[in-house]
Parts: C-alpha cells; structure tokens; sequence
C-alpha cells in the first residue's frame, strides 16, 4: 500500500510510555554550529559596521546592493496603485476582520481602592518603537505584515519599523507593502535575513534601534532572535519560532479529502513542519492517506510537503477523549477538532496555539482572515504561552496612589512585614510616614 | 561635605549626550563565567541523578542533608499554629488586598461574529503545572510567596510547587509556609538555589517536572533559570530578573526623610540594587543626602546599602518634565513621583515596572500589601513588558468555529491570499470546502 509510506501510521494502545513519548517528539530542531557562528558573525558586522555591513550582507545574500533600502514614497505609491484590485479587496477584507477581533481582546486598564485611600491601578503604554520582521523567502507574505501590523496600529506603538527583503530587482513586494500601509506603517525597509534583526535590534545610521522585534523567519532570522534576545545591547523578541505544526482530531464522519487538504496546509510550509492525525477509525485514516497521495500528486511544492511528511504520523486512538489528552501532551500550535459536535470537546482543549472546530474550518482560515494572529506558540510553547495579540505590543504599568488616610491603614501591615523579612529601611520608609500621619 | 560620597550628585544640564547615556547606564551585570559553569554543573547533576544530586548539593550549600526536603503536614500544621498571630494577620490582609488587586485585572475570555457563520473566541486554560522559587538568603521572604501563590491560585493551576531553600535546622520558614498555604499551594520543597530551579525545570523522583517557572533569586537561581529557559527539556520562565532598582522624582516639596528612606529601601535590597534620585532642587537634593547619612548610620543592613549607594545618583535636573523623560529613558522598575500633583505627571509615564504618586505611597507598600505585584520588569525591561499577573500564570487560546455560511462569506478572501503566497494547499483545503458548500 503506497500511502503507508506517505504518512506513519502507529496505534497508541500497542505503545508503551517510552514510545509513546518517542512518538510526540518534535523532530530535532538542533541550530546547527555552522548557523550559529555565521549569524554572530553578521551580528557583529552590523553593529559596529551599521549600513554599510547591512548593503554587504544583502549582496551577499539578497543578490542585490541597495543604496538606500529604505522604501521611498513612491515605491509605496505605486504598490498600492499597482496591485490587483482582487489582492486589494482581500488584503482590506482580512485586516478587518484581524482588526475587529484583536480590538475586541484588547485589555482595558482598570483601578480598584484596595483599602481607604488607596487606590491601585493599571495603565498601558503602547511599546514606543517595534521592529516587524516579514520574510519572503518563496513567497511574499503580506498576511504576515497583517498579524504584525494591525495589532501595532491598534497598541498606538508610535514607531513601527517594517523589514522585508528585497527582490532581485531591488524593490519590495507590492502586497507586503500595501499590507503595511494599511496598517499605517510608513517606515519599511528592505533588508533580509540575520541582518534586518541585528539593524532593527542595534540600529544603524538609517534603520532605527527597536525595544521589541516580531515575526517570523527561517533558520538564520530565528537564530538572529534568539542571540539579540541575549544580548545586553539587543532587543525583546515577541516568541521563539520553531516550525509550523498542525494536529488534526477526526471522527468517523470527518470529510477524509478536507482533513488530507489540512495535513498538505501544513506540511507545504517547509521541509520541518510536522502534521499529525489523530482518528479512532482506521478507515478514515486509511481514506485521508488515499487523498494525501492523490492532493500531494497536483501540488506544486510537493517536494517540501512529502519531506514533512516523513516527520508526520497518523495516530489510530481508541476514543476521541484519548486523542485530546494526547494533544494536550502534544500543546500544538493548530489544532482541527474534524469531530462531530466539536464545540463539546473544546473544554478538553487545555493546550494549543489556535483551535479550528468542525468540517468547516480549515487551518488557512485562521492563517488568512478568520480574525485571529496567525503568530502562535510552536514546539509545544502553547502548554505556556499563547498567540501574538495587541497585549504582546504593549507595556502594563501599576500604579498606586495613597492618601494619608491609605498609609494609615496598610502601613501597620507592611512593618509588620517588613519587621519579619529583616528590611529595616522598608520599615522605616513606612514607619516615619506614619509618625508624619498620626502627629 | 561628607554626604557627596554617600550619593554622587550629577547635573543633567552640565552632561554631553554620551555623558547622559553613561550616567543612565546600569552597573554591569556580566554573569561571571565561573558562575555560568557552576551553575551548568548543578543543572546536568540533578537533570542525571535527580533527588539525590538535590540531597547532595543541598548538603553542599545549604549546610543540611534532607532525606526528605518534602514538607510533611505536620510541618505545615506548626507554622500555621506558631507564627505570631500579629505577622499571621499581616499575611492573611497582604494576601486579600493583592487577590482583590489581581482579581479585578483578571483577562476575560471573549468571543464576536468575525463574519456570518464564523465565531472567534479566545479562552484561558491555567498553566497545567507551575514553580514557585521563593529565596531566602538573609531573611524569608513571605511576601514573595504571597506575589507568586496569589496569581496562581487565581489562574486555577491545578497543580503549584515551591520551592524554598531550608533553614540551618532543616525546617522550612513558618511564615512562607503560612503564606504558601494561604495561598492553597501544599506542595513545598526545602531545595534552594540553582538546585531548585532544576528540580523544577526536570523534575525528579520527588519533584514534578513544570511548565513554567516564576520567581526571584541571586546570581545562580537567575543563570538558573535562563538556562533552563534556553534548554530544550527545560521550562519557560516569568522573566529574566536583574537587581533591583528605584527612580525617585522629587520636587522642592517633596519631604527629604521620606525620599531617604525610600532610597535606602532599594539600597538595602542587595550590594548590586540602585537608586536614583532626580531633582529641580538643590536644597532637596542636599537634605535628602543628610538624612541618607543620618539614615543610613542606624540601619542594620548599612554595609550592603552602602555598596548600593555606590552605583547610586542624585542628578539634577531643571524641570520634572525633563525628569520624566529621564526616568522613560531609563525605565526604572519602581518610579517614586514625589512631586505635587503626582496624577498629573501619570500620563507622561512611558515605561516603569510599578509607579508609586505621591509622599505617601513609598515603594514598600507595593513590596507588601498596597495590592500591586512585587515581581517587576528589571535592567530596562519595563520599555517592553510588565509585572506579574493572572494571565502570566495562564494560556490564551484562539478559536474559530465555522458553519458553512462562514466558509461562503470569506473562503474567497483566504483562496485570494493563498494564491498570492503560493501556497496550493492552503487554497485548496479552502477550495474543496467552497465546492462542497455550493454543491
């Protein structure tokens, strides 16, 4: 049987703990060295060499050296003017609908008393300057700049820096850049890669420094993250980015050609992402294989798809129960409840990145224009960790304001502390406010 | 006058730019090396030989070899029954006011119509699995407890550990005992330092493995947890913590005993702690001085404050406005604003972990009882993230459930997108639905 060989397929009751534990391992994602060393190396090239280093590295790995890769106003223009009105109305359609759920989430700051003459608050300050990374390596992604930008634009972040690479002929993607202009983003720069993160995070004469950088990237991007997220000089990071991973839940009544389209989803996203089928019916699994063969046969990024798949696994379990607690040990970033009455599951679900519930909701849904951020916790983060969303652009501050009334009436409680952890200049910060107060 | 050797005193208006960012700059915190190694050393040991490497290396640092670092009930029983009923009470008031504080910043789930037939909702789950570090280096630390187990507790994690090094005697401190029970947390541990954080990230025979780690510590419980952080078995953290610090803004008004004390409240935290105090006014910055020297000669941790204060300023500056860009500048983790109409300076606040208005709300309050968090933004960290709260002890899930109506309304947006992209498959898991609803 040729689909045996297109996707895994194990049965969890002939599993002991080990290999069970075995089965829901990521496949490695070790950085290589190599990576690593030449990710330290531009690193440092940008930061002592700015844009200099920035036009070397992009001949080097852009193919093109770009005397200003800032995107100029009528660059800007002519993407907007340029572009299929079809992509247009799709772009506009989706940053609604993004904007429209991520402004629904956003918190509100509140203030309580929490005792006579103190009251207690918390405010939001938009975080003041953030770098947005939108990669195109195959392809452009102007959903990316979506998931990235709106939530900035909502936050009111006041700076907001874009980075994309160029393309050969040394503009940027019109649909990246009609994507960030609708987000209000007028400071895009094209520059890739390594180096867009060591500009964003160490500033050059041209690319301003940035307290916290988003986006997702490939190896060197992702390694660029981590090291700046290190680095004393460097910059936040919103999540560190493994692979995209999908774990589909289908029944016996799952539509076998939907759920093989949802595997595809996600392995077309390059040679590491992991798909996984969970099923309590071998028949169904048997059909979504005869359909993946079929689907993978017609795709054009086959060759990616049929890499990640060799890191993919069907997974026949006994109950439908058993598979949630099974990708609850997995905390995927997507998961597909294919199930009958899938909303009656949901309360199982206690870790995932984004949850797509029934026949009807594809993954590219949610990647595209459901309403929900399609940056989400990967290599089981999601068991800590949720999404990106407008919080992840703002800054939480506390407050408390205390009137000599609120001295007087939680004073006492903090000497008493105070007094028992042995912090004698807490007390008497305390203790001498008190005096004040009572003479 | 011997007072300029207690606080160096800085003039603003007299500094170049580099001077300015020098001035603004923390004392290095470089991990020394060995530290690094040490700390690597007790990782790999409990990661291989779990509860006894714990025993081994509790004998070696905490001068007492447990065989069972598992507090028993009838220990928890003495600490509730002996603790001095004054300190039982001042624990019991810290913990309502810090509950009703957390409770009303709680996030609510949300759910809106994104489109016709598609509902988008974001749920909460509690963290599965969470540790708490509570230190105890010169004195416990029943507040920490408090500022860990209270936000936990309201995120309903089901399953709460801390750990707290023990006492020479072998017991665990009453009074974080008590506030850990008050808190609903049963499962504490007397393992501390480096050792600790391990046993959490990895779990042994004793201790169970977490998903995230909360809490503050010294040098090696923090190289600790970016360890951890960064191993692939390891766990998340709350955040990377640095020492601590203080920013008080003081006018001509402002009274010069409090903002002493308040100075030397951080001094006395530990020798790396720093305070800084900006002024418009010369006679202010000088009385505060005289009673830091007065303060200071009564205080019993005046060696440690002393080292603080090294690292410690007073600059001058010609307005409280320009404080207040100082202070954004400088993103200090506590923010005094001793200055009349404190309220009215809030909206300049840009960055800082906790804000305290006015000459009655010294930064003691927030360290215990005033309702605000203590587990703040450190090193500059408060230009991009806030303190602890609920939702750092909980997971944000998305979810979209689609009807077939939902799939019509903006299937079309998501093929248009993917198509732009190049990704086949995610058009095509699209497609196939969008052929099946309009057959």
């Amino acid at each position: 049987m040729t689909t045996v060989a297109i996707l895994q397929r194990e049965d969890w009751s002939l599993l002991d703990a080990q290999q069970r534990e075995q089965l829901l391992r990521r496949p490695a994602q070790q950085t290589l060295a190599t990576t690593s060393t030449a990710v330290r190396a531009i690193l440092d090239d940008v930061r002592s060499d700015g844009d200099a280093a920035v036009r070397a590295l992009g001949a080097r790995f852009d193919g093109v050296a770009l005397d200003d890769f800032a995107v100029a106003a009528d660059e800007f223009c002519a993407a907007v003017t340029g572009l299929p009105e079809a992509l247009r109305n799709a772009i506009d359609e989706a940053a609604d609908r993004i904007a429209g759920f991520h402004q629904a989430g956003m918190t509100a700051p509140y203030g309580i008393d929490t005792a006579p003459g103190v009251y207690c608050e918390r405010v939001l300050r938009p975080i003041r300057r953030v770098g947005l990374y939108v990669p195109a390596g195959s392809a452009p992604l102007p959903s990316t700049a979506l998931m990235l930008g709106v939530p900035a634009q909502l936050a009111g972040c006041p700076d907001v820096v874009l980075c994309t690479p160029p393309r050969r002929d040394g503009s940027a993607d019109p649909s990246v850049l009609y994507a960030a202009q609708r987000c209000g983003i007028t400071r895009v720069f094209k520059i890739g890669g390594a180096q867009a993160i060591a500009a964003m995070a160490f500033g050059t004469q041209r690319v301003p420094r940035c307290d916290k950088l988003f986006g997702p990237g490939n190896a060197y991007v992702t390694e660029a993250k981590r090291q700046v997220a290190l680095a004393d000089d460097g910059a936040a990071i919103d999540m560190p980015a493994g692979p995209s991973e999908v774990l589909v839940i289908a029944d016996t009544g799952a539509n076998p050609a939907f759920v093989a389209a949802d595997l595809l989803s996600q392995a077309e996203h390059g040679p590491d992402s992991q798909a996984i089928l969970l099923s309590n019916d071998d028949t169904l699994i048997a059909a979504v294989s005869e359909h993946l063969a079929e689907q993978l046969a017609a795709l054009p990024r086959a060759a990616i798809a049929r890499q990640a798949l060799q890191s993919s696994r069907a997974i026949r379990v006994a109950t439908i129960a058993q598979a949630l607690e099974i990708s609850n040990r997995y905390a995927p970033e997507h998961l597909i409840l294919a199930v009958r009455d899938a909303r009656a599951w949901l309360p199982q679900v206690q870790a995932a990145g984004s949850v797509f519930l029934g026949d009807w909701a594809p993954e590219a849904l949610g990647d595209y224009c459901s309403g929900t951020n399609h940056v989400l916790p990967t290599s089981g983060a999601a068991r800590y960790s949720g999404g990106l969303n407008v919080a992840s652009f703002q800054v939480a501050i506390t407050v408390q304001e205390v009137q000599p009334q609120g001295i007087a009436a939680i004073g006492p409680c903090a000497v008493e502390l105070a007094t028992a952890e042995g912090l004698d200049a807490h007390r008497l910060a305390v203790a001498l406010r008190l005096q004040a107060v009572a003479a």
